[in-house]
């Protein structure tokens, strides 16, 4: 079932995946480094399985309280036009979602991230939050812990 | 929160959304008519609500649980090398998930249906799936009605 026919190891499970802003048992939460789009969230899982539903339904439902709660934080310090939730894994089949804050100015909306770019964006999306990225961290980080 | 600026009627409001495979209390599952992506379901909730963390509890873990049913069946019936999950509602703030089977032969793996193609297929796609349309809805409705 994996999508991985070569050796190389998986990167999920080699490194943490970017900078990470929360650990818990079994799940941890990482800020991705993307200029677009700054308040791009990983939940990642710690073991490597591929799909949702190879976990238990314990695991599952604790994946969607930490995916509720990230995107809520998201939403009260930012209060964007949308969020955008998504678990691919092609590249890297080990179970992680994105957590996408997505505003009506941004690069791509109202495309998806992958898709293609709608108009360039000045100045850069980073500063046109209505907090630091720092504080926003500190928020997911404190909704994952309560969750 | 709503991403909605104009008058125009919701359209998940407004019609089923594509070929309906089956509806349950609160929810519905389409498949969606995509000649490159022909396993590409939708589960959408009836009600007009943009963003999972609106839900209540109980109606977040049904939400999952039908994910998971659908994901279930696809991996079942299909084997595919990936569910792809997304739930973005950018242009149409109205819950709904993407639920899709993936391929590493198809038009755009390892990139996400919204990426850039990566090769033609031919024979086309539906003629490389292990079942019919009729027989992975029929799977994919009996799935949702045991969730």
């Amino acid at each position: 079932m994996s999508a991985s026919t070569s050796a190389a190891p998986c990167e999920l499970c080699t490194t943490p995946g970017g900078h990470v802003v929360w650990r818990g048992e079994g799940w941890r939460v990482i800020r991705a480094a993307d200029e677009l789009f700054p308040a791009f969230y990983r939940l990642i899982l710690d073991r490597h399985v591929a799909e949702l539903s190879d976990l238990s339904p314990e695991d599952q439902a604790r994946c969607l309280a930490l995916l509720v709660a990230v995107e809520r934080a998201l939403r009260q310090q930012l209060r964007p036009t949308k969020i955008n939730l998504a678990a691919f894994g092609n590249m890297v089949p080990h179970l992680h979602w994105h957590v996408i804050a997505r505003f009506s100015w941004d690069s791509h909306f109202p495309q998806p991230v992958w898709g293609t770019a709608q108009r360039s964006v000045q100045p850069p999306a980073v500063q046109r939050l209505s907090c630091t990225l720092d504080q926003l961290d500190a928020a997911v980080a404190a909704a994952l812990e309560a969750a």
